[in-house]
């Protein structure tokens, strides 16, 4: 029997529901929730990005710009648009999208936005609270949306092994700390494995939970996964395509065919992790709106 | 052959010297570096740690004093008193020693110290820093202290696998974060695993580097060892001794006569953890006097 499908889609659907009546109770209260998001440079998956967000966000009621600044924007140019959206009252979530144009300091950057509009939660406030455990940070969006997923999608965490494989910032290592919690839907058992891993199949073939972050294209196949494992795909690699018109197309790190006949669950992608991540990203909006207004 | 010992005590000594010698390039450009003490309260624990951090501090050439406060002292006064230090330029670090009394609430007060002296790296800006891979943050002296001691005592893991059993803030996750981060002293995969795990020793038996920081006297022991690992005891457990004066004496969470036939390298408790912990404390507050002089 091959695996379930954790169909992100339906899931995100689920959030943006609840999402619209947490707007709507804030517009009775005469509050719109606003969601800023800053684009420099016209980079075409960023411009993809953001439209989606967008789109996705005026579903659900909440009022959205885009600030476009151009390629060559220096950093104090940068850091003073923050700033004035950080001292607007009306504008509850600033969203800088990545990547930024080679130049502009990530970490100066996103470190500038004020933590409570930090919806992204890509400020260090927020993952310390984040490392800490408090919950009045705002979670990283892609990690949150993975509990999410393994939430609505009834999958049992407690007690289970789960195995990440990549450390990076923004999915590997809070997710590690994430699913370590001692909550009734985390409480994992945690490895986290890499690019530096030997025998990387023994470790990943423990896991009941199996997470790819890596970054590279199509990387897990049957051969890391336990039969009856949940897998999730967090990779968006770019691999050439003439066929496409773009001249390439997005693949995850899960191999979908040679998995799906071996896990117990996995996510499609797209279709899994992506539209969580935008779930989660609105969610953490509405929930900055409620914070300043209550 | 029983595990070599990781002198704790030969490691620490050796980061004094080295914290010696930059104390004495600070003071030759017009700069003491100075770490104040906040104690609340009269507990005796607080009171013997408080009193051999200062006196180690002394030893390097820090000058420091402690700010003994009652039991009764209110948050908003303790607030107070921070930020009389973070508003200091002669203080460059300052560590509020804990237990706190019933009723301050850690998080507030840890939060309040200004990051740039926050010597005990307990910040959440600092704890993010940490997640995020960020050198300007303070790490945290406990686990920092522990990659010195796999430093210094010449314990290989890149590629190795570190088992950690504990989830605590102050250790736990923070360790895992450090462990698995790409460094020539890290790059372990890293397994955190606790008082959820299932078959603990089927997971800490796959360890090269073994880490018990959960909390419970004597718990692991040679089941629970491969062959020839490395083990760090960072339990500091009180359990009752009637032959004691104070009633109690400490252990670990490792069962050093049971696991040092088994193991490779071993922590000894006392004289392992806990002195590494006070030279990264250390080590901390001189940075913090060289940023702040820079």
């Amino acid at each position: 029997m091959p695996a379930r499908i954790l169909d992100g889609e339906a899931f995100a659907s689920q959030i943006h529901l609840e999402t619209a009546s947490r707007v709507a109770a804030l517009t009775k209260r005469g509050v719109t929730p606003r969601l800023v998001f800053i684009r420099v440079g016209e980079d075409p998956a960023s411009r993809a990005y953001v439209s989606r967000k967008e789109s996705r966000a005026k579903e659900v009621g909440i009022s959205s710009t885009t600030l476009v600044l151009p390629e060559t924007t220096s950093l104090p140019d940068l850091l003073r648009q923050i700033d004035t959206l950080n001292a607007d009252p009306k504008v509850h979530g600033i969203l800088i999208q990545s990547p930024l144009p080679q130049g502009l300091p990530n970490d100066q950057v996103y470190a500038r936005v004020t933590p409570s509009k930090d919806v992204d939660g890509f400020h260090p406030v927020n993952f310390g609270k984040l490392l800490l455990g408090d919950p009045t940070g705002f979670l990283p969006c892609t990690p949150a949306g993975i509990l999410e997923i393994l939430r609505l999608g009834k999958i049992p965490t407690r007690g289970k092994h789960a195995v990440i494989v990549g450390r990076g910032q923004i999915v590997g290592r809070p997710l590690a700390v994430l699913l370590a919690q001692k909550s009734p839907h985390a409480d994992c058992t945690v490895t986290l494995a890499h690019s530096s891993t030997p025998n990387l199949s023994s470790i990943t073939r423990q896991a009941d939970i199996l997470v790819g972050a890596l970054g590279r294209p199509l990387f897990l196949t049957k051969e890391h996964v336990q039969a009856g494992a949940t897998v999730i795909d967090v990779g968006v690699n770019r691999v050439p395509d003439p066929a496409s018109p773009r001249g390439y197309r997005l693949v995850g790190d899960v191999d979908f065919s040679s998995v799906q006949p071996v896990a117990g669950a996995i996510t499609p992608n797209p279709g899994g992790v992506g539209p969580m991540t935008i779930a989660l990203l609105l969610s953490n909006t509405v929930r900055a709106a409620e914070d300043a207004s209550s």
